[in-house]
């Protein structure tokens, strides 16, 4: 893709009203846009970021035996009553319809999955079933100066499954575990498995924390375990780990996944039940696996940037390669690469002098910069982000790299 | 995709409290689920022939250098009190947040895309500019009884350009012109460009009308020029038409997009301006361009059924083939046809008969069956879904005619 038709577009100077790290970077860097407080536009670099995080999210999801549908943000207020959220919970959007309608913009869709499936599931071998979406959400935060740690409108991939029995209900939360922790490897997101809270309606959670200094929570981190516990389910200052019994650090951490177990609240307020092999009818269990993608987009710029701006790790990179063109022209090498399928940015800007270009580069955070310019001659000068050295390389070479890789 | 995992489930009987073809069918056969009025569920295949349209707009808006961006659906009321439509437009959803702030819920975007534009257009080297979502809408329709045709929330291309003159604004007119009859064209829905109103703040607009006895406008269409005028718009009955003067008929009509340049309206309210080559400032020229990818399944399901149920056409169906097996197990089959990347839907389920798989395979609409039985032997019967001929392939010939096609 070209700088020009691509909509590239750097701003020389960090916004000002921004506290976070992640909407500073994202936003100069042509990433996103700040339309309101908690509210971002994705521009054409930044929604290809999280169409890769998505498709990520998406891959793991459907090898875990999961079915993509597509909920409305739309939910009736009759819903919301029925489970008792139209007044608990606090962060709900609603809105008025002219005809009276009321609804709540949905922050989670268990008020309208358990309803759904009502339409479907009536005996056991209905079961189990694992359906997920991704999709914009909606939560009023009373706080929103994180950027995309914290919004208002925000994308989420949650996934409900339904099972005959409690049993059934655990062997997939392990599959769903195991498929969380591959998400964030993929995501080169160190996420650490930490025991929590179940809330209301839980018995317990287990969520996904990312040790940053951005981050609103704390956990208690066993290093040698990879696991820690959320400090809001423990009263000790520095507890050993619930594991080995080891010493935990403190760490400040961003929570980028949550799953738990669904108590049967849902399944009362609704009366999903299904007739089990004897003929009665029983309770449906289910669990919830949440999974916020542009928050995971937030936290990766929070603990994958330097001074000069972002490091994408490849996985979400938007795209493999950034081609420089320093006076002499690139366009062959890009019609090349182009042709063979890679992922290039090729900053075709001809106002633009070489250090504005180079800064631009480190800015954006493409994996990998290539470099054509009277010193290179025939060749091309490859860089990695994150590294100082440099190595010139042939077209050939150039296109042997990037054509199958990622 | 197997039936079992692909949360594919028919109704014996179409759903009582619909009034439209689209949304009886698109229910019934598993595509979609109503949960409110004008508010539905996209289930696992209906979201899969959602994003075979939309990935159709996309290639086509790509193509005619569109770059994709993905703008919020909650949109600050100061934005639409500077445009006056805060008051003005009738079907605007409206929330608040607990401190205070209000919000519309975005039917359209021009009070977001301008606004952003202006941390990036500042001089004519920075025009043209054509940026494109593939995004979520809201509309309080007053009435919502027509399926995916008008629904509450539905899904939305819109495309904006920015101009320096209106010479090149109506070279990108043209441009996308051409894309909207191609992507109809492509979905197999015989769109008619159809002269309108503008409305208030368009000299002018063209529709993309469907002719359908589900629509909810009245045109007068040529059928030798294919073209159309809008009632609204002539105070005859039955004028000639104005390419040709040939002939008109008045026909029912869908209209399933629609696109228009804008005046500078939008230009004054939010002070977009830029420099020209002289240094003076003027105001940016723009052009509009709206296509309802939902409300195109279901023009689709209108214009594309049987007594039996859907006949999809190839683009837009949610797989290219549904593999039936009667009492003989189609797994190899099916493994092979997976293998070689065909889209293929298996029917897989035991406790279905076989008038009943074949009655799910009409309903469902895939535009080829594919029969394995006791009576096919080894070989396979494959019939269209529109067709009553049915004819005996081998396994390698089923492979060969769907591994690339389409």
């Amino acid at each position: 893709m070209r700088f020009s038709d691509f909509f590239a577009k750097t701003l020389r100077t960090p916004p000002r009203d921004e506290e976070s790290v992640n909407s500073k970077l994202l936003i100069q860097a042509g990433f996103v846009n700040k339309l309101a407080a908690g509210v971002y536009t994705f521009l054409p670099l930044g929604l290809r970021v999280l169409d890769k995080i998505e498709n990520i999210v998406r891959e793991e999801m459907n090898a875990a035996g999961g079915a993509e549908l597509l909920m409305p943000a739309l939910h009736p207020a009759e819903n919301w009553s029925k489970t008792g959220r139209w007044q608990s919970f606090d962060a709900l959007f609603k809105t008025k319809g002219k005809n009276g309608s009321e609804y709540a913009l949905g922050p989670t869709h268990e008020e309208v999955i358990y309803p759904l499936l009502k339409h479907f599931v009536s005996s056991y071998k209905d079961l189990p079933l694992a359906l997920y979406q991704i999709q914009t959400k909606f939560r009023d935060e009373p706080r929103a100066k994180s950027g995309l740690l914290r919004s208002r409108e925000f994308r989420m991939k949650d996934l409900y499954s339904f099972h005959a029995d409690v049993k059934d209900r655990d062997r997939y939360y392990e599959v769903m575990r195991k498929a969380y922790l591959k998400i964030f490897k993929r995501l080169d997101l160190g996420a650490v498995q930490t025991k929590a809270s179940g809330g209301t309606f839980s018995e317990f959670s287990a969520e996904f924390q990312v040790v940053s200094e951005a981050g609103e929570d704390i956990i208690y981190y066993c290093q040698s375990c990879r696991k820690a516990v959320n400090k809001e389910i423990t009263s000790q200052k520095a507890p050993k780990c619930y594991d080995c019994g080891g010493e935990t650090e403190e760490k400040r951490a961003i929570e980028v996944g949550n799953i738990f177990p669904l108590k049967k609240k849902f399944a009362e307020d609704f009366n999903l039940t299904f007739k089990d092999k004897e003929g009665r009818d029983r309770l449906v269990e289910a669990g919830c696996y949440g999974l916020g993608t542009s928050r995971a987009m937030g936290t990766i710029v929070e603990t994958h940037h330097d001074k000069k701006g972002i490091v994408w790790p490849e996985s979400a990179a938007p795209f493999r390669v950034h081609l420089v063109e320093i006076q002499v022209k690139a366009e062959k090498v890009y019609q090349a690469l182009v042709e063979e399928g890679v992922e290039v940015l090729y900053d075709d800007r001809k106002e633009a002098t070489a250090g504005e270009k180079f800064a631009d580069a480190d800015l954006i955070g493409i994996p990998w910069r290539a470099v054509i310019s009277e010193k290179t001659g025939d060749e091309i000068e490859l860089k990695r982000r994150d590294l100082e050295d440099t190595k010139l390389v042939s077209v050939r070479e150039l296109i042997k790299k990037f054509k199958h890789a990622g």
